[in-house]
């Protein structure tokens, strides 16, 4: 399956929104329904709704070593669902479980498109083991919370002591489903020396098995009612427990992460060659007052890294080196934020040093000029390298003839082993939008070109459609483009994630809201006259006519995505 | 052998320094004396000073599995070394590595107290495995640093990008010395993904093997040039290192550790039966004004938990409790800090709730109760608890009858499987008397009576002595006492730590600084009449007398201790 490959990163700062992007369609027709609504909705009748245990077979503890997979699962995946790919991408960043194609190990995990999302718990040793990620499933909390069962964990209000941390409204739960709300104590599943999570991915929603609205769990601390059941990405503890359970200590595409908090500047140096240094500061007079890892949090406390060309000559440069690395992958994303309050001709260069037999002492590489950035603000970069030797990052900083008040400033440094976001769509001034938009009111990223040639748009509803509002609403569109002569129609089995960045400065940490679209090229809709066409088909013939804010003409396919993308309160959180 | 335990915490805080206490003697003979040194005077001739590879042995990789140990490593305790076994407890309070007594497994460490200090790198498949604890070299980091190298670690300063960091002065090593700089290739020493550490207890020092008094290693960034040759404790680093290598993700001893910063308070409950309740405040009126884990330093950052006594009635109750522990051992220490700013008579009293087959509810036990604390401080607090049974730490606030302006307030929990310190000195006000204690004058611990009768008191110059000022000295004196009619003399073979606290709110990240005293019964002295006397005999017969602050009388014996306790280089840093 081909990729559209349209990351849609919603970074939520202190005053901007910023949209680093991908692409969309609607993968819950507008419903956001948890795992256990969608598998009530197929009829499936499951322990806790989605644990699968085979007639006579044992509830078994998860404790011993027999259940635990190797730290190198080897799956089968029976439909082209790219969400489980995401997936195994997170784990090997997070953590040191690693996923593999099925070798004719004894026991595998057999991925496919069950009705409904479930999973048996733990390594049953069984050969053939099931994990359904039906319709509706494929959000990429959803499948987490699948393969986490598949790992061994229980949910996380089935704990012993769920007592002390929820009440259960058992009058609001329906008789048949009462079952699904029993706890099970140490022999059968541990928690493994970490505190109760409210803000698990395995845990129940606040209104799971309600046999009306009113919710069936209500917190004992009152702030967690709308963190459980998040569905997002793992907390920070279903990392700690999965870690502590396979003894992780590493994670296989993670290479680091650095704040400069702290003296030492993570290991990075002060390259050779350069006559100018970077600096590591809490503020510049011309900017920026302040690092961003704690923006407009904690004033005084935060570092960044700084070169500045307020003074010096033309041509001055420094060199930021990161400490050595040894790939594993041949692709990896830098991602940094980077503040240019230098002249406009003031360039950051990224180069990579890499050391080979025939260069031990390392050999130079540009990868990315970047200049005349935008003034007076953190701007995010996602840098793709493709180094398959041991090797350096290199910031070079290079001051021009232009003049400058401040400089050029780094900070939050992230490298993995991982696929770099390809387009960024980020929107400013996001508070006050917020603030100022009304519900119903929709706001569009530039056309963006996917590798393929396909042309799409994100359209953004900030408050959420008139008929739910308070939750923002994402829409995926195919749009006409320049090569769309040369492409299939409908547009077939192209897949897209969009990504709303987390603050985390750390990516190991971060607990991004990730949704998947993929075009089936057989959907169908009916257009307001009533003729049914292709819903992923040529937006010259199924889409209308817009006029840009710059006066092109384009065609504008219709919009597929979720009315449910993020609720405000989990925004907010 | 028996133990005098007298646990000296200096606890530095901004305003004040806590002593809490231990004993103390001349460990060193008042020379701070680092590992090189102390083999140098040996007249040793080892690699890097302190690592022992036998003739034709290969200077093998530390990579592979074959070079590890099992996380239970055996071992022969060939002298009385204390040390050794205090050294022991921080591995299982800070890493899953533990030591266990030899039992016929193929390989062993063998500790004996040989010349110098030193070790074999890894675990070299030899059946009995040498390491030397010699004189001199019975501090906490030093043993730590010998047991690293056993386990597999070579020095920091050979890592392979050690160039980018430090710069060697070959010319101010003598020409003998300087195979002791080398630096290995990731084939024989790995740095397991982690940035070179300064402040590593592997680092030497930045005069290790000098010639004369001038550094022969300098770091790139200079503030780092006095934290290299740490020898209190293990690093961050260290113990990051240390736990990828063997797989460790929980530690044995450690149980939890809690500042309240997170709104779910670690997990911590509030127990049923009170009428009053426990708030997660970041103020209170009438004290405390700000937590204590960022204590001046971040103000308006930090939480604690706080029972209000100012409103209410009489007999009021509030219960705190904590979440379950399964412990191991059947000892335990609660340390935490408490702010006593209620009435006189409100009560903070310390319970277990207790699990058992019998009591599958659980069932109270009081420990300890505390009232009338000091007014207007955060005050350190150490609980010992004797518990075998699945169980929680009940925090139990009583409103007394008297006014309160305010109540009781607690943060920075810490729980572990350790030994709690049995006697705490703390000197208030430390910053101011640091500024204006005069080098050479020294200031006395109440006396303290260890287990067994023996009576003591810690001197301490804050500034040191006069000829060696800017470096906090401390000497331990026995003292005459009630029981000394009973005891035996010279005092045989008793052990007292001290332990200055470090900072950080989490006990598994504190690098306390840790020394160590025996009294050797065979150990002379002459008196200022010529007389050879024993060092530990009864005080009053080689003591002189004293006249206390109230008018007591009491004969105090020879100070042994440590005139290098702490360079205020260190202190600060």
């Amino acid at each position: 399956m081909a990729s559209l490959h349209a990351l849609l990163i919603l970074c939520v700062c202190a005053t901007a929104l910023c949209l680093v992007s991908n692409t969309e369609i609607d993968v819950d027709n507008g419903k956001d329904q948890d795992i256990f609504e969608i598998n009530e909705a197929a009829g499936l009748d499951l322990v806790e709704g989605d644990i699968l245990i085979n007639e006579g077979e044992d509830r078994n503890t998860i404790l011993g070593e027999k259940y635990r997979w190797p730290t190198t699962v080897p799956y089968v995946l029976d439909s082209s669902l790219g969400v489980i790919l995401k997936v195994f991408e997170q784990f090997r960043l997070k953590t040191c479980i690693d996923f593999k194609p099925w070798g004719r190990e004894p026991n595998y995990i057999f991925v496919f498109k069950g009705d409904g999302c479930y999973s048996k718990v733990g390594n049953r040793q069984m050969g053939k083991q099931e994990l359904s990620i039906g319709a509706n499933c494929d959000s990429l909390g959803t499948v987490e919370h699948e393969f986490l069962h598949a790992l061994g964990f229980w949910h996380e209000q089935s704990r012993s002591d769920r007592d002390d941390y929820v009440t259960i409204m058992w009058d609001q739960i329906q008789e048949d489903d009462k079952h699904n709300f029993n706890s099970y104590d140490e022999t059968v599943s541990s928690s493994l020396g970490v505190p109760y999570d409210y803000g698990s991915v395995m845990h129940y929603s606040k209104t799971s098995f309600s046999k009306g609205s009113k919710p069936t769990i209500v917190t004992k601390i009152p702030e967690f009612l709308d963190v459980i059941g998040q569905r997002m990405e793992f907390s920070d503890s279903d990392l700690l427990k999965l870690n502590r359970l396979y003894n992780c200590t590493t994670a296989s595409t993670f290479l680091d992460s650095c704040q400069f908090e702290e003296p030492n500047i993570c290991g990075m140096i002060q390259g050779d060659g350069g006559n100018a240094k970077w600096a590591r500061v809490q503020r510049v007079k011309g900017g920026p007052q302040m690092d961003y890892t704690n923006l407009g949090q904690r004033q005084g406390v935060g570092f960044f890294m700084h070169f500045s060309t307020a003074t010096g000559t033309q041509g001055d440069k420094a060199y930021l080196q990161s400490r050595l690395f040894h790939p594993k992958r041949r692709s990896q994303c830098l991602q940094f934020y980077h503040y240019n309050s230098g002249g406009v001709d003031d360039q950051l260069n990224i180069w990579v040093r890499e050391y080979t037999t025939e260069n031990p002492k390392g050999a130079l590489r540009l990868i990315q000029k970047i200049s005349g950035g935008l003034q007076g603000s953190w701007e995010l970069y996602h840098v793709t390298l493709d180094v398959s030797d041991k090797f350096r990052v290199v910031f070079e900083g290079v001051k021009g003839r232009k003049p400058s008040k401040s400089g050029l400033s780094l900070d939050d440094i992230n490298l993995s082993e991982t696929k770099c976001p390809q387009y960024t769509w980020r929107i400013r001034d996001f508070t006050s939008l917020l603030a100022t938009t009304p519900a119903g009111s929709k706001t569009y990223s530039p056309r963006l070109l996917s590798p393929d040639g396909y042309s799409f748009q994100i359209g953004l509803y900030i408050n959420g459609l008139k008929d739910s509002p308070d939750k923002m609403t994402i829409y995926f569109h195919l749009t006409s483009g320049p090569k769309d002569n040369n492409l299939q129609w409908p547009c077939p089995w192209h897949q897209a994630s969009m990504k709303l960045m987390d603050q985390n400065p750390d990516i190991q940490h971060c607990m991004n809201n990730i949704r998947m679209i993929t075009t089936d090229p057989t959907k169908t809709s009916t257009d307001y006259m009533g003729k049914v066409m292709y819903f992923w088909d040529n937006p010259r013939k199924v889409g209308s006519l817009v006029i840009d804010t710059d006066g092109s003409k384009f065609y504008r396919g219709p919009g597929n995505g979720t009315s449910n993308y993020i609720t405000h309160d989990r925004l907010k959180s």
